[in-house]
């Protein structure tokens, strides 16, 4: 499986305020930029505290993108991804609606009833790992079910596993004209954190974009 | 007075991992970039955290560069400035050596013994603010000491400090190509954060340096 990992951050490294509210760090032009990227993928991955704090859709915007998809027999949509640990993703989040395939990755500890009713929400479930979602094996079984190419979106926390877990092929990250700070405010890499061995990049592009600039990483194995 | 802001920072966004030991972020020619921002100002300014950390000299290396601040009537190296509180700085810390002028910024209710060893140690104390310095007071000060340009070099809870305060004109930020991580390593601006009138910036500039890339930003007023 290929792994492509997106974000945008200010440009002191946040994904949002402590408040982890939604805050518009890009523009236009990134948007549709991230929309090319997703319906690049097979499937759109997120973390159950981004589902929490944006209920966002993960959906292709651009008909055109779309067409592009249906024309090659994909689906209109990628297939939509959450880690979610103890299932907490609520049945109604956009990401579980009917116009996309949804996944949710749990845990094998997550409580039956909230599993209940994401199986009951359409959701497929994927049980990895128990303190954590166990990421590589959660991607594996996501390959078996066709998804070959990965876009993971953040937040802090999954993007650190994602690193952790060596999974991680590509990144690029729109980096914002605006000061965020907080000493508790999500990051690009939130978890535990490295001591050593930190993951090395190669910067292979450097683009302006809105008001900002995407910077695009290779990944060393 | 005109204040410069410069940092490295990992692709993540972080100064250092959660340990807080110094990694090494850029190389060679951001070295000297940050040399010769040095060299081009009255001031270089860090917090006590940082001098607790790494013990940092200040001073500029490049002989050439050293010469030509001779040249035009200054010292060899610009004065160091600690923003230090509670007076914490060792004072056989490297930056109050006695190769240029030094400055340890504290609070009114800095332990007067700590005051008392750093005046012994030739520092020039700036006396402003209680719970913290307050950086606009003693920057005033130090203004009619004859520091018309500073140098803010972290971490990160003195730069929220000074975007907090209003007094930056200008960020430099390398960003390098590795991921550090860790919800409670230090970023580019710690403290509180802002929730909202986030400070914006204008991408003034993109240098590809080392295998990393430069930020240049100006601070809006």
């Amino acid at each position: 499986m290929h792994v492509v990992v997106n974000a945008a951050m200010s440009a002191d490294g946040k994904l949002s305020s402590r408040r982890r509210e939604q805050i518009r760090i890009s523009g236009h032009e990134d948007f549709a930029r991230v929309d090319a990227l997703r319906a690049d993928c097979d499937a759109v991955m997120v973390g159950v505290g981004t589902v929490l704090a944006d209920d966002p859709h993960l959906t292709v915007e651009d008909p055109d993108l779309r067409a592009e998809r249906r024309e090659r027999g994909d689906s209109d949509h990628p297939a939509r991804v959450v880690a979610d640990t103890r299932a907490r993703t609520p049945p109604d989040a956009r990401v579980l609606d009917d116009v996309a395939r949804s996944y949710v990755a749990v845990g094998e500890t997550a409580p039956d009833d909230r599993c209940g009713a994401l199986r009951d929400a359409d959701a497929h479930l994927v049980t990895a790992g128990t303190e954590r979602v166990d990421l590589a094996a959660a991607l594996a079984e996501l390959e078996t079910d066709g998804i070959d190419r990965l876009l993971i979106e953040g937040g802090g926390e999954l993007l650190f596993s994602a690193f952790e877990t060596g999974v991680v092929d590509e990144l690029s990250v729109f980096v914002g004209s605006q000061i965020i700070g907080g000493r508790d405010a999500p990051t690009l890499a939130d978890g535990e954190g490295f001591v050593d061995e930190f993951p090395e990049l190669t910067l292979a592009a450097a683009d302006r974009l809105d008001d900002g600039i995407v910077l695009s990483y290779t990944v060393a194995d």
